[in-house]
């Protein structure tokens, strides 16, 4: 019933806390976001580290200064409380899962939503190229590389992936399908020998499950949301929230949407 | 000669006051860019205007704080000697064409880089879509639109576009070559029928020179860095300065990297 439900129904069942849980699966067809919210002093830095690396932080919306409504990808929408789980970090420590920032959110605090892979993930699959870590039930694997994003201010690191074995026969089609979603990661950004980017061993990845590669198939590695949320902590804000991992923000915009130039 | 110049030569002919005129035509293959600089005070908003207009305003570079090196696009160069020629504004005022923004440039300057749709017509040409206001000599038609943009602070108002006419039987091929190059302002945003966006006077454009539409050719119009400007103006920063018309940037990016996402 969810998976065709409309994105402001399954918000609304969120808000009441009715639905707990994480979100895949949700609102087929719509594009789900990933969130980071920080204080204004911040906030041009960051918005420029999303500019200066459009692969691995494709920004949809910037809310205003204190304002929880994300005007452009849902009008209306509250992100205080229309995730179904957040986390509270502090000094870029974890301090607590909480089922809504209301207490946290501040005058000057900025939501920033960035795009999420789910969005083309359900594109290759419609093109028979199976996701091995949705038939394995687990969440895909992400590893950080030795890829330097470009600085800015105090955001600086290293850019994270996430992995996804492909038939060598399908590697062609899965760079044409994500060529065409640039604003929600686009083409992988590597494809092939793991080593190449830093990866030393693909069973222990730094973030996810393991997924099993199977012969005749090669990793394609895709540049990840998750790179924010390393940055992010290493530059040790005071306070910064974001989604728990798989609870992301339904926005009410259509993947489609997002493959047009 | 310099036409295949590298760009790095062309800029220190221009640093040398050895080039003064317009760039168009030169270091054919590479992008040139739209210049606009701001303080720092005006930068958060000016950003957040960019990432939430792509398309008028496709952001290449921005410089660090007080710095007129192009990192990303042009390492090494010198924005305030390396463009032929510069508008001065103070509080939305043209105040002055100069020749180099040395005398004008403050600690708190910031250079915000933008694509430009030069990039895209060689590519249109090569196609057999031929290029009108080139033909006749003179610089794009260019009209102020109904279509508001998305406000960010005190940034806010109307996008520009620039047209082309484009043969009924080539609109179909103008429309996939240019949306490959999302970052130089992409796919047109209108075809077609000018009373649709507002514009009231194909022959009276409101910046640049009319071109001849011919008996059936369809204009094509795309969002345009010109928007920036208008904008900037709108907002009355107590210092701007930005490229002269025709005089832009030359980077050392090849329009070919801008046609991968």
């Amino acid at each position: 019933m969810r998976s065709d439900s409309r994105p402001v129904d399954v918000r609304e069942l969120i808000r009441k806390g009715e639905i707990e849980g994480p979100t895949s699966g949700m609102c087929l067809g719509y594009v789900q976001a990933n969130l980071v919210v920080l204080s204004k002093d911040m906030a041009y830095d960051f918005l420029l580290f999303c500019q200066r690396n459009p692969k691995p932080c494709p920004l949809l919306d910037v809310t205003e200064v204190g304002s929880p409504e994300p005007k452009i990808i849902a009008p209306g929408a509250d992100l205080r409380y229309e995730l179904s789980r957040y986390r509270i970090y502090k000094n870029g420590e974890l301090v607590g899962e909480v089922g809504d920032i209301a207490g946290y959110w501040r005058e000057d605090s900025i939501a920033f939503l960035l795009g999420c892979s789910f969005t083309f993930e359900g594109s290759l699959m419609r093109s028979g190229i199976p996701m091995r870590h949705i038939e394995e039930g687990h969440n895909v694997p992400m590893y950080i590389t030795d890829i330097e994003c470009y600085p800015s201010g105090t955001f600086s690191g290293p850019m994270v992936v996430s992995m996804r074995p492909v038939l060598e026969e399908m590697v062609v089609k899965a760079v044409q399908i994500t060529s065409k979603f640039p604003r929600v990661h686009g083409a992988p950004i590597h494809i092939g020998n793991p080593e190449g980017i830093g990866i030393v061993d693909l069973n222990r990845p730094d973030f996810g499950e393991p997924v099993t590669v199977k012969r005749g198939e090669i990793p394609l590695f895709w540049a990840c949301g998750v790179t924010t949320q390393v940055i992010a902590l290493r530059a040790k804000p005071e306070i910064m929230m974001t989604h728990s991992p798989g609870h992301m923000f339904i926005s009410d915009i259509l993947n489609e949407e997002y493959s047009l130039l």
